[in-house]
This record gives C-alpha cells, structure tokens and sequence, in this order.
C-alpha cells in the first residue's frame, strides 16, 4: 500500500498536494511549483527530500515527505516530515499512521531515528492521530516577519 | 560587539553553552558533546552549523548556532537558528536581540531569508524578545516517541 | 429536542452525566454526588445552575449546565456554561450546536449575553464544534495547587 | 502591608486599576465604570467581589478583586480571581505573590479553598509568578461572539 514516490505517480501526486496546499490557504500554486517539487523528490540527493505515497485501488490517496537535516545536538542529524496529506475520501482508513510509521521505518533505515513535525495548533483531525502516533512537545514556531 | 566563532573562543563558548544545556536540563553532557559541537561550528561546511557569538569587555557573553536546510515548499531552503543564549549577567542589555539580527543578516547574505526557530511555550523571558523580533506562528511540534 | 431539564429525565440525564464525568477522568463518582447536582439543577435558585437537555426519540442524548455569575468588568454578569456534552451514538447530528444555542437564547432572556466556557486544549472533537459557535480567547486557567 | 480595601483607599485604588485596565486595552473606561466597581467592592454582598490592596510607604501599589461562584462539581463552589495588578514601580517585590496569598487566605477562611485565575497566553511577567504559586491547567476560555 505505501511505496516510495515514482515517476509514474506524478499526476495523483500532484493532485493530492494540490489538495494540501490548499488545506493551507495556498490555493494558486503555479505549476513550476509543483514541476519543482516533484524533481526534487525523485532526484537521488539524499540530502534533499523524499516521498512516500499510499496506494489504494491504483489511486495515489496519501502522501508524505521528508528531508534529514543537521542538528547540533545529534551527529546523526534529525527526520523532517514537513508534509502529509490524505485524500479526504480515504480518511478513517489508517493511510495517515502508514505513512508516519513508513517514515520511521526510513529514518531508521537512515540511522536517523528523531523524527518531527510540525502542525497547526487547531489542526484537530491531524493532531487526533499524532497524539497516537508520536508526543506534543511543548515547543513553539516562531517566525522572522519578512 | 558580534563575531562569527572562532578557534579563540573555544572556552568561554563552552562555558556559555553549558549554560544554555543546564536551562534546558542538560547538566551533564560529557566533554565531547562539545567538542563535536565546536569542530562542527568550525568546518568549512556550509550545509553544517555555523555559530556567532557577542563579546563584551573581552567576555563571550552571548552565542547562538544556525544552519540552513531544505525546504520543500521553498527553493532556497530555510535557516533554522537552532540555539540561542546570553550569560545571564549580561541580560537586559540587547544581546540576543543583537545576536538574532546578526544571523538575519548571514541568513539574508546567504540568500534565505526565512528564519525560524522553536522554543518551550514557558520561556517566558526568551518570548518576551522573540514577540519583539519575530512573529509567533500557531504550529507546535510534535516528536517521534522513542 | 431541546427542553429545560425536569424531574422526568432524572434516569437518563444521570446516565449522560456519568458519560461526561468519565471523559474527564471521573470514573467512581459517588451516587450523592449526582443527587447533589440534579438537586441544584432543579432548583429555582436563579444564582444557581440551570440545565438542559436534548431529546431524541424519548432518549436523552445531550446535557449542558449552566451558571449566571457576577463579573466585575459587566454589571449583568456572564454566564459560565460548565458542562456539555452529547451521547457518542448521537454525535454528528447538531445536538452539541443546537445546546449551545439554547443557552445563547436563555442567556439572552436573563440580559446575560456574555456567555464562556473552558475546554481542554486537546478536546478536539469539542473544539471543532466550538470554533465554529464561539471565538477561542487568548487566556488559559491556572488553579491553586491544593 | 494587604489589608482589604476599604473607603480610604478610593483615590489610590482607581489609579491603579486604571493602569491595569489600560494592560488589557481598555483606555478609557468612563469614571462610572469605575465608582460602579468601587461600590460593588465596598457592599457587604458575600456573592459579589471583594477587593484587597498592598500598601506600601502610605501608597497603594497592588490590588486584586475576587468572587466566589457556584460549581456544579463543588457544593462549597469556587473563588475566581479576576484582576490582580502590581504598579510597574512596584514590581518585583513580592507584591503580586502577597495578594495571591491572600486571596487564598481568604479563600481557605470562607471555606472554599479552590481559587482559580484566567490570563492571557503571552502574558509572560504574569505567567513567572503564576507558574509559582499555582498549576497551569490545560483548559482554554471560549467566548460567545456578540
């Protein structure tokens, strides 16, 4: 049901990030945006970030990505999963937690073990199923104001 | 006032960063913990931490280590200040303010302009700066249970 | 569906109210404590709580609690509503959003407008309903440690 | 040092309450908002607000205004403590914690030991004291949208 992102999977993937981008406010990402995104996911850089897709009857109905970046505080580095979407229709059916704990199988695979996200306080649907999955820290986002 | 670090600062650096470790109830990191830090903050890596620190009256009074990542959603990737401190002597006096701006400026030299950072929803002290500098967003984090 | 809280739906109240107390962690209240409460509820003492119920085909399926109390800033007060909830079997049909009305409408009828309530933080089905009847404040609850 | 606030304290009552006022925006509350909530704090109706004040040199530089309300769950119900201040001179002297101890003197004497508090997320010189003497609960206020 998951499988790393291919090239035959480019149109239900950029139907589905569409869908998160808008989920977001991004609703007019021109299609470079996409065309970007998705070079960068099948290029072999393993420094830049990989993708994640679930399968269910030939249909691409979730998605996830992720980057390992340094930390200062583990010579491994850290796991960051910046993006994860589930088609609305396929919602209930697990798709969410497959990808995360397809994400931590890859990370372990990378000896790359802490894995992140961040959310949305009030992304109540998302959070029902991270709270089941992995643990609220009590850390903040702040941004520099451009 | 702000320096990038150097082999010179080796000590008081340390001393400084054990501060910042014991606030966040890290009181006995062994030596090498911070010896890789600072080898890591020296190299030539770009894609590696970078460190700057404030220096008053000959004292390293002030640090605080970035890195730049990738980012999906943002060609030129992001910079994550990672860690952040003042000698609490010298507080009050605008050296994390200062500090914060030097690294807009290497992160604006470095063509990504995005900085971001996350801290504990009770550094109260440490918000009291950054709603000053930077705007809070409603994203927490969330980790990977291990 | 919905109607004020009367000595005939003592049975099914009791059995929602269980329901309530449970998800907040109250598993063992003692009888007297839901005689106690049904007591006040039935009282006619303005200055106390009033309840009310929704009603579906002869079954109780939803409860909320509510007090009118003095505030220094609103020379009428405000209405803390200090319970709600809605039987899991009912849930999806209105029955949360039509209780919350009915104490907008009561509150309105006592010159009472201002009406509030706490939640936790990660009641998220709650809070998906609440985002949408009323507006999160800025301000959280802290309780003298006892 | 507290004693409770009595006809004497009138003028120096209201310029501190103005200062508090004006923290949370209200800048020009008319002069009836305030004789309004003088008077309610000198009546002697043990179910509106009482009021006590820290007097320093002849001067008073703290108050706080307290009530106590019915709770469904508590037949003794609860004590709300809903505007504490300290003038800025003031601070730092322990004024803030004395009126909060004596609330809950207060409190414990008329026999309802549970007092609580609301305050804004960032109000982070309130929050370090708070933090102190009393728990963070989880719970966020929700308001009705008038």
């Amino acid at each position: 049901m998951i499988h790393e992102l291919c090239p035959d999977d480019r149109e239900g993937w950029q139907k589905l990030y569409q869908g998160y981008q808008a989920f977001y406010g991004f609703h007019d990402r021109p299609q470079e945006f996409y065309d970007k995104a998705f070079r960068r996911l099948m290029s072999e850089d393993a420094r830049d970030f990989q993708g994640l897709v679930a399968e269910e009857d030939g249909q691409i109905v979730g998605l996830v990505h992720f980057v390992f970046h340094p930390n200062l505080w583990r010579d491994e580095g850290v796991c960051y999963l910046q993006d994860l979407f589930t088609a609305p229709a396929a919602r209930g059916n697990g798709v969410g937690r497959a990808l995360i704990n397809a994400v931590y199988a890859a990370a372990d695979a990378a000896g790359v073990p802490n894995v992140y996200w961040l959310t949305a306080e009030d992304n109540y649907a998302g959070r029902m199923l991270y709270d089941r999955v992995a643990a609220k820290s009590p850390f903040i986002r702040y941004n520099r104001k451009l």
